[in-house]
């Protein structure tokens, strides 16, 4: 496996990180809000971000990162390696509950993710994937999803896009609601998407992602036969926000014709 | 503590019921419908019902039994002391996750709770208070929730209510979920219950709800100072579906003057 020792190193920062997040609990949180008073960072976020840029920049200086919190490269292009990391995915959740985040890593060569992370940090669930060699939830190979019927689906969804919004034509996420199974929402993209990779959810809906909330839980979830695309049907281009869907194979193609009409 | 040894026992028998649980997921689960196509039920959900039955009524004969399932006792008055009982809320959860549900029980006498159980399986977490005594998660007491603000609060609250519904005026919420800081959606009373009472969500609302979905976390929410009503502001009665609001005491009657009107 061309990345074994790659994913071995990734894998090590990733539950060291997870300890720092851990110990943080006992100390004091400083929380900032960034764009809107809702888009929440705190002081573990920043360091958590320096501490992987710190160590990759020093064990793969050829390296490029693409974080959250910004301490990483300015990217205009996907050449050669890219990582692409939110270290506390779910900024609101580990805030208000100190659990339901995660960190969320993929790593990209020329564009293609190769190696896909998500750490629940607090259940020391490690969801991983090397493209071409299959999913894991720890130690544990994750079976290949089978397929679904929109009735009998649950969709992660959140209520900001069910409601009038600028961004989609909230009626066709009305009939969803009424057609499906049964809607969650969890406030955080990259355990959403581990949530349709194990298949537990079957798909996750939304109108604005960034390259690192997304960039290794799609490579997690495309090992198991899941579809991720923009809400356009269009390849992720993983160099700005977009819109982003990722479901069971049988369903995706239903969702976009059938209950998403952009703005 | 006037009943400690019920409690004791009470607890015996939900983690061994939660064995019990964990062991079924090795076997076949059977699955059938109840009044819809997505009110869901398991052989699992009937034999943990029947294993509580079968030794309250030997252990504790003069107790009535009101369960989910329907093999406990009809019961139109709270006459000494009822068991209220859901073996496994959050059903959907239970069978397509494997996680996120809960054993949700209440003891009742006279028609007020003094024991209160939620028991998260899958995480060997188990939340319970004695009415009078306080909260525990596990072993450690659960604090008093301090006041919070409708901006800075986390609402559970499905989907299903912020669309067009025959019970609520849609509009109400639509604006809760413009004014809050986060909507949840879970999937099981019982857990949402439990994010309130240790502060993870600051409000959880229902348009219907059964007396053993709520009875074992309102004991324990009220424990830490959440008030637990109806949508109309009255009291709970236990004994038939109605609509529910439990919420940290500063934000309690706020979300039912400004958000909450019903049909």
């Amino acid at each position: 496996m061309e990345h074994q020792m790659l994913d071995y190193y990734a894998k090590d920062l990733i539950k060291k990180a997870g300890i720092k997040i851990r110990h943080s609990f006992s100390s004091e949180l400083a929380i900032e809000s960034k764009s809107d008073a809702n888009d929440l960072v705190t002081n573990i976020d920043k360091e958590i971000e320096q501490y992987f840029i710190h160590h990759i920049r020093k064990d793969y200086p050829g390296h490029l990162i693409l974080g959250e919190e910004g301490f990483g490269d300015n990217i205009s292009a996907l050449d050669g390696y890219v990582w692409m990391l939110d270290p506390i995915d779910g900024t609101m959740n580990f805030i208000h509950q100190q659990r339901n985040f995660a960190i969320s890593l993929g790593i990209y060569k020329d564009g293609v993710g190769v190696l896909g992370y998500i750490y629940d940090v607090i259940h020391n669930e490690l969801y991983s994937a090397q493209k071409g060699h299959g999913a894991y939830l720890n130690d544990e190979p994750i079976p290949v999803l089978e397929s679904t019927t929109i009735s009998e689906a649950i969709i992660g969804l959140s209520p900001n896009w069910i409601i009038p919004n600028r961004r989609i034509d909230n009626e066709g996420l009305i009939k969803l609601v009424q057609d499906v199974r049964g809607i969650r929402s969890y406030g955080s993209a990259a355990l959403e998407l581990a949530y349709v990779a194990t298949g537990r959810i079957d798909a996750y809906i939304s109108l604005r992602l960034s390259p690192w909330d997304i960039a290794g839980g799609v490579v997690i979830a495309q090992e198991v036969g899941a579809v991720a695309t923009n809400l356009n049907g269009q390849p992720l281009k993983f160099l700005e926000q977009d819109t982003f869907l990722v479901a069971r194979k049988s369903i995706h193609e239903t969702l976009l014709s059938n209950y998403i009409s952009l703005k």
